[in-house]
C-alpha cells in the first residue's frame, strides 16, 4: 500500500490559526449574543485603496477585450511590476535590486513555506523562539525537523527571544544552514538596529549560512535607523533571500500578491565541490510549480506605486499605527508590560503573574469576548505572553480596549 | 557552506516551455519581419465571458468598500464556491463530490505539483510516456526520481502509450505506489473509455495505488461514453485524487483558479500499520503553505455556473472546438497522421519519416512562422511526434495551416 510522508504525522495538532478559530467558534456557541472582537489573527480590515481599486476594474475590462485578454503570465511575474518594486521599495532608497532578481507570487506564506525546497534534506534550521510557525512547519513536512518532544522540534536551532536579551537573538552554539529572521517581528513587534542586523549578515557571511528575511511588516516602521530591508547592509546580496508582501502594506490579504528577492550573487555549495546560484533554481521550482499571479492582481500591485497610491495606502497605515499607538498606551495603562507595537502591526503583552498564554487567551475571550493570540502557539519562548494586532478598525480596537479595562 | 537540494542539478536542461520560447525568441532575432502564430503552448486567446467580467467587477466594488471588503479567506476556498463546483461539476451528473472534499487553489499546475508532498520519500511513481511535465518534475526536486539517463528517470516507472497499444496504457511490471493519469489527455489529445479508466481504478484498488486524476479538459469531451471524472466509476473515491481548472474550462489561464477533490474514503498507509486519510493531510499543507485564491477570483470562478456563464463559456469552448476540428481536416489532408483534437484541444501529430520532433519544430518554425510542440519534450515516447493546441483564435488557426500547406 501506498505510504504516507510520515512527517506530517508528527505534528502534536492542528495549525495555530485553525485551533483559535475552532476556540472562538466554541465560544460563539456558548455565548451567541456577545459580539467578538479579533485583536488575534493579523488580518486588515480597512478596504482596498481607490487606486488600487481603479487598476483593478480597468485590468479587468483588460481580460474581457479579445485585443488586450492576458492569459498565462510569465512565471516570476510581469516586468511592469517588477520594475516597479525594484525602483520603489529599493532604488529610489539607495538599495541595490535588479527588476531580475524578483520574484512576484500570491502570498509571503507560500513563499517562505516553499523556499526550503531550495535546501539539502539535511540543512540545519535556525528560527527565532517565538517564530512565525511556517517557517517551522514547512520543514517539518520536509523532514528536516526531527521529532516533536516537549514543546520543540529536535532537529531546529531555536534563536530565543526573550526580555533577557532584549527580544535580540544571540548566536547558536550551532552552526545553522539556514536562518529565518523576521523584522519587524512577528510576533513580538520588535526590530532589529542596523548594527543589531549587520552582525548577522556578517555572521552568515562568516559561517556560509543563508538569511531568509521576512520583511513583510516594514512599511510600520516609524523610527529612523531601523532597517527596512536586509540589502541596507554591506555584504547581504551574498547570503540573503528577502520576503515582502502587499498584504500588509495595502491591505492585500483577500488579493493576494507578493515577491521575493533573489540576488544574482548568492551562492551556495553544490554538494560536489562548486557552487551555485540560488536565483536560477527558484526560477526553475517556480516553472515547475507555479502559474505567476494573476494579471489583475499584479496591475492592482503596481498601483500601489503610483502617486495616490503611495499616498492612500499611508494613511490607511497611519490608521493602524494610530490603533497600536492607542493599545500600547491603553495595555500598559492597565499595568500590563507590552513590547513592540512601534514599528510594527503588531504588540507582544506580557499575560500577568500566574496566568499563561492560553489562560490568558481563554480568560479574555471568555469574559471580555476580545480574541488575541497565545504566545506560546509561536513557540516555548512565547509563553507568558500573547499577541495583539493592531488591525482592527479604529471602532473595535477602542472597545475591545475599555472591555479590557474592566476585567 | 549550506548545500543545495542536488535534486535541482539533475535536470538535464530548462523547463520545456521556456526552452520553446528561448528557440522562439532566438527565431524571431532573426526574421523580425514574420508575425509568429503558436500552437505551440496550450494558453488561451478568447477573452473572458460577460458573466465573469461582470462578477470580477462587481467583487472589486465590495473590497473598495469597508463593509464588504474581505481579508483572508478559507485556505480550501469560499464555500459558496466549492458549493457551486459540487453542484454543478459532480452533484448534477450524478457523482458523489461533497463540497468539503473540494480545495480550491490558484492552478492546477501548483495542485499537480504540490500533491506529490503527501506521500513518503520512497514512493514509487507511474507516469504516462509521453506526459505533462509537471508531474515527473516535482518529483524529480523532492528526490524520487533517481538519475536522468538516456532520456529517462531511473526510479519513475513509465507507462508508454504509442500507436502500437492504441495510447492506451498498460499496467506495468513494477507495482506504482502513485499513478498519474491525465485525460482528456495532455499531450496527445486521447482519452480513456470508461472500462479502460474502470480497469486502472481496479488496479488502483487491487495494489493499493493512488490514482492521481487529471481532468483539466474534460469540458473538451464531445463523445458519449468518455468519462468526465474519475469518480464515475465505482470505488474510485477510494483511491483517486482528481485535479480539475477554470484555465481551458473558463479561459482563466490569466486569472488563475482550480480545484483539487479529495474524497473523504481516501486513506493510505500511515507506515505503521494502520492507514491515515489524505483530506486532513491536504488541508494541513494547505494551511501551512498556502493563504488561498483571490476572493474576487472565486466569485469570477462562481460565475462561470450562473445560467449566462455556462452558455458563454460553452461558446468559447465551441470557438476551440472548431479550430481543433478544422485543424485535424487539414492536417490529414496534408498527409499527417493525427491523433486526438476530438475530446480535446489537443492534437498529437506524427512526424514525417525522417524527421524528429525537434526537427520538426525547426522546420516549421524556421519555414512557416508556426510553433508547435516537440513530442519528445514530454517524454521519450514522444519522439516522432509533436503536439499541437487548438487555442488560437479561428483566424491564426487557419492561417498557419495554409503556411503549413505550403511546406
Amino acid at each position: 500500500m501506498t505510504t504516507v510522508n510520515g512527517n506530517f504525522l508528527k505534528f502534536p495538532g492542528v495549525y495555530l490559526f485553525q485551533e483559535i478559530a475552532h476556540q472562538v467558534a466554541a465560544f460563539k456557541k456558548t455565548a451567541p449574543e456577545k459580539r467578538v472582537i479579533s485583536l488575534g489573527i493579523g488580518d486588515v480590515t480597512q478596504p482596498l485603496a481607490p487606486a488600487v481599486i481603479r487598476a483593478l476594474h480597468s485590468a479587468v475590462d483588460e481580460m474581457g477585450n479579445a485585443a488586450t485578454f492576458r492569459g498565462y503570465g510569465p512565471e516570476q511575474g510581469y516586468a511592469f511590476l517588477r520594475e516597479a518594486i525594484a525602483k520603489n521599495d529599493y532604488q529610489d532608497r539607495g538599495i541595490k535590486v535588479d527588476a531580475s532578481e524578483i520574484f512576484v507570487s500570491d502570498g509571503a506564506k507560500s513563499d517562505v513555506g516553499s523556499i526550503q525546497e531550495l535546501f539539502s534534506n539535511d540543512a540545519v534550521i535556525a528560527v527565532t523562539d517565538p517564530v512565525y510557525p511556517v517557517y517551522v512547519d514547512s520543514n517539518v513536512i520536509a523532514g528536516r525537523a526531527g521529532d516533536y518532544v516537549n514543546g520543540k522540534w529536535s532537529n531546529i536551532v531555536y534563536l530565543p527571544c526573550t526580555k533577557a536579551n532584549g527580544f535580540v537573538p544571540e548566536f547558536p552554539k550551532v552552526r545553522p544552514d539556514v536562518i529565518y529572521l523576521c523584522y519587524p517581528n512577528n510576533p513580538t513587534g520588535t526590530v532589529l538596529t542596523r548594527d543589531a542586523l549587520k552582525a548577522w549578515v556578517d555572521y552568515a557571511r562568516r559561517e556560509g549560512s543563508v538569511i531568509l528575511y521576512d520583511s513583510a511588516y516594514e512599511a510600520y516602521i516609524t523610527e529612523p535607523g531601523v532597517p527596512h530591508s536586509i540589502y541596507e547592509i554591506e555584504g547581504a546580496r551574498e547570503v540573503a533571500i528577502e520576503f515582502r508582501s502587499f498584504s500588509k502594506t495595502a491591505g492585500f490579504t483577500g488579493l493576494r500578491c507578493a515577491y521575493v528577492v533573489v540576488p544574482e550573487e548568492l551562492k551556495i555549495s553544490d554538494g560536489k565541490g562548486g557552487q551555485v546560484a540560488l536565483k536560477p533554481l527558484w526560477s526553475r521550482r517556480n516553472g515547475t510549480k507555479y502559474n505567476g499571479c494573476p494579471y489583475i492582481v499584479q496591475r492592482a500591485a503596481e498601483a500601489v506605486y503610483s502617486e495616490e497610491g503611495k499616498q492612500e495606502i499611508r494613511q490607511t497605515i497611519g490608521i493602524y499605527q494610530k490603533n497600536a499607538a492607542v493599545m500600547h498606551e491603553g495595555l500598559t495603562r492597565m499595568g500590563l508590560e507590552v513590547i513592540g507595537g512601534k514599528n510594527a502591526p503588531y504588540l507582544w503583552v506580557a499575560t500577568p503573574e500566574g496566568t499563561d498564554s492560553w489562560g490568558f487567551f481563554h480568560k479574555v475571550l471568555e469574559n471580555a469576548a476580545v480574541v488575541c493570540t497565545p504566545g506560546v502557539g509561536f513557540g516555548a519562548a512565547g509563553e507568558g505572553y500573547v499577541r495583539m494586532t493592531a488591525f482592527g478598525s479604529p471602532a473595535d480596537t477602542v472597545e475591545a480596549l475599555e472591555r479590557l479595562a474592566k476585567i
